[in-house]
């Protein structure tokens, strides 16, 4: 056997136990009584401690030499590149460090759920600090081994190929463009009529598998269920995407549900043959980011399509005013200068990541000092958004991506956007009734051209690669702030 | 770190790779959708594969010599006995007949599935040749390197501690006095009515979690679910029990979900501190079948019970005269001479066993053959219960045990009730008004003296010494022959 093909074999049981970590989580969040909190915790510890010790064992570095010798072809010189970055990521770091990383996240983010409740960001600051000189020193070692600077290194770590630069140019125009756009759309926009319910969780459930399955979920290869934060996980051909049900409320539900939509498409797309190996997983979390707001922002929220979901909408909870199709399409388009990122629309949206995007790079470079963040973070929202929190819970402790170390994740959310938008134009270009499909609610052509250009491209390409394959251009801001211009702005 | 201590952490790990199975497992079962199957298999394997990489290094053989020269307690002794044990059993198969019993079980099961539906013993023929040609020679393999024979070897690893003279000594009696016990109730019982349904699945559902937490069952360390076979999975942490509704019954479904329950009870009664090695898991089949029979036959079917549970389903469903609790004591009394195991009474049940463990020890040794399976089974239903099955699939073809590996198993059942008996007696005699605890629905000082003298046992006494202490004699038959005869023959 070729060393490369011992070295596909190594990575399929590391994809195995991955998948049984998938399916560990899931029941965990929705399933799990929480008496089961503690097992579970030591079987996935269990799972991951022998993932790293399989990845990095001298092993592994003995076949990616050998392998680098052997003839390949693309797919397996691409998946080759993508283990040998994997490999050279998990070594980069001590095991002391990789425990004590998993401890202070841990215990900061348990800090941090009470904190936040409490707005008390002092109690959360000590375990902060402790991660961030972990994440520090992580993102120093495995910079050195990539030759990326730190920061650099941890946004390459959740969307591969992803650089400051590319981030610098596509923020700068957003941050120039959004805050004209928002005051606009605030001095045009009508106010919509709130949908009075209650609209019964059976009925919610049934609308949401039903418009799940015109969009292409396979209930054969995965399942909705609830959860309290909703997500997308399982593995490609058994996916679980969760939900929440409120009885008052059934908007922004409808699109929470086509939003995780989106993400499970792009994994049950992803290449059968390679489904097991690096090459073969979604390419990064800009991608992925891109995928669901394609589907949520670019497709469901489309006039064409809330046309559709009125009239299905009406059938399914009775008809009322607010449920009208120009209602429907006044609602989804309500623009706000809020404090909180989740509740943010399309439009604020991207300020809310310029502001985590500078706080972060500047955290992690060691510019800004973590007992100077809350500070920071209100000055920046009085100068993005020209509104300023009222506490640190409405500020810098309302997300929980830094408890948990994941400094550099941000951007990929506005990347997505971004992509999301120019992959649509080219869908459009491409299939010239796309909307006429959409608006009978007919998401076939959409998706068998997003299996092509993106599913089945997997991690086989370049980011940028990638994007220019699909779009024809590398990314911009053209085609979003095209998009929101023509939403918001007339 | 001394060496025993480095092989407690060992066997954690492998308790946390069992637990992440058993949540995997459940998960298949219960939640699964259908097109994650192929997925799920290789997860398991994944897991499975690497158990028993980490269970066979030399690395385990060499800390077990060393551990051996340590001082160790009582429980630390039995544990590294039972940890030896379970190293000898692994290394005693070559990873080929691991492999190659995997793949032929697999594929029996398959084939069993069919040839049962079609009734067609010849289909499945072949196919379970291979399979018991792999069991003998394992059974050979790890006999002898416990110093037993083949069939034994096979007893042994599903109830450690077991032998064949126990077993012969025990269905001696029971085959002699059943046959007249039968016949006697036969002549005796009255034709109880049926409940007449529908039952609603949510009322069914509430009834069966009530009795569940009367019994002891802590729902913040477990979950009630359904699935095609009833079956208790998962943890001591996080026990998932299983049960099927059908709106047009409740009287045997309740009675499912009791037993089951006695299964969990078990499993969260063990103890805490031992949880993840060998001498804290459940003693062996025999000892887990004894609890869920307890709970079931012994408390739950008890006239006491049945009382209190009549109310309960009249509150529940409505009062009927088949709800009665005469008649609902006259259906859970009515005996049967029938074809098929599962549907089996109390009575002739032990003689459904009584064959299965001739005949699989004459198959296993070699006196039988497969060609003969079917004659030896019809000829020896026609002995021991005096009916004859009309075709295979209501004779030896309606168990999954063989067709998947599972030789040595079923004698488990009946040794199960026949200590159920002997517990449920010892537990009367140690709480005197026991009875009129069940009769208002209170498990307490149950559950209590089983937690003492079953559950936080664990594996930590040999077989024999377990009965002993608990009961104060051997295993006989004397106590589950009183039972019946008072059950039935009065």
């Amino acid at each position: 056997m070729s060393a490369y093909v011992t070295l596909e074999r190594r990575f399929k049981r590391l994809a195995d136990l991955g998948g049984a970590a998938a399916v560990l989580n899931w029941d965990q969040a929705v399933m799990m009584p929480k008496g089961g909190n503690a097992a579970r915790g030591e079987q996935l510890a269990a799972l991951g401690g022998l993932v790293h010790e399989i990845l990095t064992a001298p092993q592994t570095g003995d076949l990616i030499e050998a392998a680098a010798a052997e003839p390949l072809d693309a797919w397996q010189g691409a998946n080759l590149a993508l283990v040998r970055r994997r490999f050279d990521r998990a070594t980069a770091l001590p095991q002391e460090l990789v425990e004590a990383t998993a401890r202070a996240t841990n215990a900061c983010e348990m800090t941090w759920r009470e904190a936040r409740a409490a707005s008390d960001y002092a109690a959360l600051r000590p375990k902060l600090e402790e991660v961030l000189r972990l994440t520090r020193e992580a993102a120093s070692l495995q910079g050195a081994k990539l030759g990326l600077e730190p920061y650099p290194a941890l946004l390459d770590g959740f969307q591969p190929g992803l650089d400051e630069a590319t981030i610098d140019r596509l923020f700068a125009p957003l941050q120039e463009r959004l805050p004209g756009l928002i005051d606009d759309a605030l001095a045009r926009q009508g106010r919509a009529l709130e949908p009075e319910g209650p609209f019964p969780v059976a009925l919610q459930k049934q609308l949401a598998k039903e418009l799940m399955a015109r969009l292409g979920f396979d209930f054969d290869h995965g399942r909705l269920d609830e959860s309290t934060h909703p997500f997308c996980g399982g593995t490609p051909t058994d996916i679980r995407i969760t939900t929440r049900y409120d009885e008052a409320e059934i908007v922004s539900a409808i699109m929470g549900v086509m939003h995780e939509t989106g993400h499970a498409l792009y994994e049950a797309g992803l290449p059968e043959p390679w489904r097991h190996q690096p090459v073969g997983e979604a390419h990064g979390m800009a991608i992925h980011e891109s995928q669901s707001l394609l589907i949520e922002m670019q497709a469901c929220r489309s006039p064409a399509f809330l046309g559709f979901l009125a009239a299905r909408l009406a059938e399914t909870f009775g008809q009322q005013p607010a449920l009208a199709p120009d209602n429907l399409i006044r609602h989804y388009r309500t623009v706000q200068k809020g404090l909180i990122r989740v509740d943010a629309d399309e439009l604020t949206y991207p300020l809310h990541i310029v502001l985590r995007y500078r706080l972060e790079k500047a955290l992690v470079t060691g510019d800004l000092d973590l007992h100077d963040l809350p500070a920071a973070w209100n000055d920046g929202m009085q100068e993005l958004l020209g509104i300023r929190p009222p506490d640190d819970r409405q500020g810098c402790l309302q997300d929980i991506h830094w408890p948990v170390g994941a400094f550099g994740y941000f951007p990929n959310y506005t990347l997505g956007a971004l992509l999301a938008a120019q992959l649509f134009r080219a869908a459009e270009a491409a299939i010239p009734d796309l909307l006429a499909h959409i608006a009978r609610g007919d998401f076939e052509p959409l998706l068998a051209w997003l299996r092509t250009h993106v599913h089945e491209k997997a991690s086989s390409l370049p980011l940028q690669g990638l994007i220019q394959e699909a779009t024809g251009a590398e990314l911009g801001t053209e085609a979003f702030l095209a998009h929101v211009g023509e939403r918001y702005a007339r």
